[in-house]
């Protein structure tokens, strides 16, 4: 009979489009029948350890979240709101297991979502509040395995995939393979939910439901430009919280450029209280270690770059010995924008220079992830031409000195047993070898490097650095920048402006001749549509598809702070989280996209206070689409 | 010996440039010493009325605000956050002058604008606390007249002129002629206030001091559309604050389109009912007044476009048989964008709504406003196909039906005494003869009819609507359009997209074929260089300059509601209310203009929570500019 009645419910309302999913799932099917979230929500946890030999349903145990006896580790990791931690809070799998699964039974049984805007004007869409209420049960998951000790490389490494199920009759189930299979599958079970507007409760109307998932790559990541201009902590919690909803898993923190130095580094204290645009606003260690670890309860593995031998400028502010070209005027000669200054290329003090700061910087992070990021992205040649320990702007004078810094730097990283990365130049214009001995997990069977590279300048040489062995993120500037098409950002403003490295109309690169005064390089700006339908695969052949880790949408920040930093993000990040997931779009899903994505942008406002940007026009949304 | 005193400080520190003020004054020299504002500021008026033969120096009477034993109006009057509101307040010039001036005092006293981005980092640029405080007296302000009794079109036609003196030992002066100049006078006042970091008050840093100013224009607007996406009064609150701080004097509410009517109209309840996105969010008349009012208060004549006979779409949702082609899915046909509908050409039925319509309407708008906007643009020819009282798309047989139309409703217009407004496809491509008899101060001396024409297509059209003798008002979709830029919002995405009566390449308008998928009709976007820079004069004869009324910036909000309104409309609005208060600008204005415009946006953002984007990277701030 129970058999009967799903079949009659598929019968009568089958949804096969991911209704309010996003990112899409690989598959989706449900039928129309409510279900209500119980104020007392259970969610448990069976966990299949290496020790056990069957499932362990440990209902009572330490993973029933929201029970109100149960010990609330959540609100004791470093995370958003707790002003009084330390950053030095003991995580393990557990812990954040724990987390994830509180964080889900707040947002099912608390959202603020009412979807007035995805059905006609005054139309009824809500349960009849007149009908007896079916209440979801106890959210079963089976979670196949769980690390006795947290490591970070291999929590990012977990098997992401997970299966959900839900009956008519409220009976819930979520299996997985690992803590972060878990993570996402209740990410997804989240956007299941609404709340009534009558208050009355929180719904979802997709039961009998069933979901099977999988993402196209492991590396969906967000490159944030902390150092243009400031951003404190919580701007960056928030983003998370975005980023998370959106199955995003890594966040690269640009975290030093020339303009300023953001993050304190005790052992170099100068650097960031000379070096931050304030000294007040420079980030504490706690700050760091709040918002990685805020990222790992999340998923998402929070990386920070140390941008060299260019873009080092703000470390003059404290040590001018160590940088050449520091603050010059004629800006343009030695820098892509204002300002400059670059790390000397020959100087022992700069070495030992880069030996402390890591030794400071590297344990500290490496508890919360298994990435480190070392710049390498337009050295400008001229400003060697100040440095007095080398005098010269000739490549071949530069490429050895290069090399043997950024061999240095990644032997550091190998060491703490981080993953390195490196911008393209470093590859494809100065010819450097990266890291040939990679940390653990990172160096590729065929004989790859363990550096990742990361491509920002076309899909031409994305294709390049694949065919070198390299493993490689992608993301170029003419699809996946979302701070191109505001115009330059110099008085009165650029014309003819180029980056460095890319001469006009060549295949290493889009850009025409900029005839327009206010455009800039990257125009125009890439709306979500554009980014949507990026397809990072285009001329790759599929032998060379196993090294794409996967990639980044970018926001530099030099005309964008926490004031519109949100309205820069989202929900254009979001489209590119998509194509990550669920790899490459095309232009047919744009239309089915703009639903979805539109209710997870209302999604991430009401209930994270996400400034995000308009999707589509309310009218559209409501009159079923403005469509070709 | 006080001679030789202000002599010395103008030899030490004598400043011209018009640091922190926005838009720029006339003339603007100062000194650089410091002056505190006393937490318990006075500001006082004295009146020359008609019937004083003298200065009447009101200090102890109805005008000294903030000495707390004085009736606070202004928490009385219809404004933001004062839900009681009705809206039916009596409101006269001397309330509004009170208000305006207890804002002032709050604002001078009260502001949480510390200047730091300023200065280079770490530097000491606030008044030494060890140093005795010298204190701003008494601000005088010497008004030559109050109008007795409030008449909204005599208000708006004051004289905004004033002068501001400040001595370095804190007598301040103001003069003004009118309510309407006090209030500009007031509103750069407020400009010149920090607030210390160290909490211990606001103070001036440019004592002595001496501005004049005027206005190079009347009519210093900005269009916002509340009806392609639903918009609160708040938000209109605030963005009428942004609106004062730059002393914008029109705020032109796009108030009904095809896609929603967002405005409760009594006699007629079921067209918010049914049209507004949802009932709930209709305006009420209070809502409407309170908007209104406060607009008033802040020297900003609110009012309403009631657009006809196209973009009427939405009228449909209640009464369908007013509207052809309501909703019809080939919307490319029927209009610019999807929804479809406009108002039957030849109905009595219509003539009827619309005297019902305005007989409501009219009188409760215009004891704040002397503007009506008729709408009257982008009408679509084929929509009259389906309409059976005419059948044809004949501009022949259309355009006397037209012409009866828009007749009627500016005579209506007229004769609520209030000034209509139509867009320029009313004459220049209709060819219609427009209010011949126009409201009191609205016809021009020189045979011009009463009618004031808005153009939005080019600077061309411009010219043209001049030399038919019509009075105008300038900003056009390549310069002014802040929508422009984000691509089209249609799926999957519109290609060689063009505005109806707009062909490619012509003198009437600058867009060029599209052949970027991504970018909309008016792409690129409009940055605020682009903004500032536009010269609404180029080609237009001086003989004809006496005609042009003023201009404004436009929101079309299709992708934009309230989350990112903020950031769409600030600083890029401001940068045109400094064209239109102080006249044409030029690109080599554009380096001076950038500090003082991002010392704008700071304020707005700490004293008015208005979201504003950025004006430029933290660093060129700080660091002395940012320029080629």
């Amino acid at each position: 009979m129970a058999l009967l009645g799903v079949v009659l419910v598929v019968l009568c309302g089958l949804i096969t489009s991911s209704q309010g999913l996003w990112p899409e799932p690989v598959t989706f099917t449900s039928g129309a029948s409510a279900l209500w979230a119980p104020p007392q929500l259970e969610i448990a946890v069976a966990c299949q350890n290496e020790t056990y030999s069957s499932y362990d349903v440990r209902g009572q145990s330490l993973y029933v979240i929201a029970r109100g006896f149960f010990l609330d580790l959540y609100s004791q990791l470093p995370y958003r709101g707790n002003s009084s931690a330390t950053g030095n809070v003991q995580l393990s799998e557990q812990a954040i297991l724990q987390a994830s699964i509180q964080r889900s039974q707040k947002a099912i049984t608390s959202t603020k979502l009412v979807p007035w805007k995805f059905f006609r004007r005054n139309e009824a869409f809500e349960p009849d509040l007149s009908e007896p209420k079916v209440f979801l049960g106890k959210v079963q998951i089976y979670q196949a395995s769980l690390a006795p000790n947290l490591d970070a490389a291999a929590f990012f490494a977990e098997d992401e995939s997970y299966t959900i199920s839900i009956t008519a009759e409220g009976t819930a189930n979520i299996t997985s393979n690992s803590t972060l299979g878990t993570i996402r599958a209740l990410q997804t079970f989240e956007q299941l939910f609404y709340a009534h507007s009558s208050g009355s409760g929180t719904y979802t109307p997709y039961a009998p439901l069933s979901i099977q998932d999988t993402p196209q790559w492991t590396h969906r990541g967000l490159n944030l430009d902390i150092a243009r201009n400031p951003y404190s902590p919580d701007d960056v919690l928030r983003t998370i919280d975005a980023m998370a909803s959106a199955k995003m898993s890594r966040l690269h923190l640009h975290a030093s450029d020339a303009q300023s130095w953001p993050i304190t580094v005790p052992s170099l204290p100068a650097l960031a209280a000379a070096g931050a645009y304030q000294s007040s606003l420079a980030w504490s260690t706690a700050d760091l270690a709040k918002v990685q670890a805020y990222g790992l309860c999340n998923g998402i593995s929070v990386f920070i770059e140390i941008d060299m031998p260019g873009h080092s400028g703000s470390i003059g502010y404290a040590y001018p010995d160590l940088i050449t070209a520091f603050n010059e005027s004629d800006w343009s000669t030695f820098a892509a924008e204002p300002g400059t200054g670059q790390l000397k290329l020959n100087s022992s003090a700069v070495y030992d220079f880069l030996q402390t700061l890591f030794a400071d910087l590297l344990p500290r992070v490496s508890p919360y992830t298994q990435l480190f990021h070392n710049g390498g992205d337009e050295v400008n040649v001229n400003a060697f031409l100040l440095d007095e320990t080398v005098r010269s702007n000739s490549s071949e004078v530069l490429q050895p000195l290069v090399q043997k810094l950024m061999s240095y730097v990644t032997g550091l990283v190998d060491t703490a047993s981080l993953q390195p990365i490196v911008w393209e130049e470093m590859l494809l214009d100065w010819n450097l070898t990266l890291s040939p001995t990679g940390p653990p997990g990172g160096s590729g069977s065929n004989g790859t490097a363990g550096a990742i590279i990361q491509v920002w300048r076309s899909s031409a040489n994305l294709l390049l650095v694949l065919q070198k062995g390299y493993r490689v993120l992608f993301g170029d500037y003419t699809h996946w920048y979302l701070d191109c098409g505001h115009g330059g950002f110099i008085n009165p403003y650029p014309t003819g402006f180029s980056p460095p490295g890319i001469p006009y109309n060549t295949s290493g690169g889009v850009p025409t001749q900029i005839s327009d005064p206010f455009l800039d390089y990257c125009s125009p700006l890439k709306n979500w549509r554009h980014i949507y339908v990026y397809d990072p695969l285009v001329n790759i052949t599929s032998d060379l598809e196993y090294l794409i880790e996967g990639g980044e949408v970018h926001l530099w920040t030099e005309q964008t702070d926490p004031v519109d930093l949100d309205q820069k993000l989202w929900p254009r990040a979001a489209a590119a989280a998509e194509v990550l997931w669920s790899g490459p779009r095309n232009a047919s899903m744009i239309e089915g996209a703009s639903k979805r994505l539109a209710e997870w942008r209302e999604r991430v406002i009401v209930d994270h206070g996400v400034g995000a940007g308009v999707v589509q026009m309310t009218w559209c949304l409501m009159e079923g689409g403005c469509d070709l």
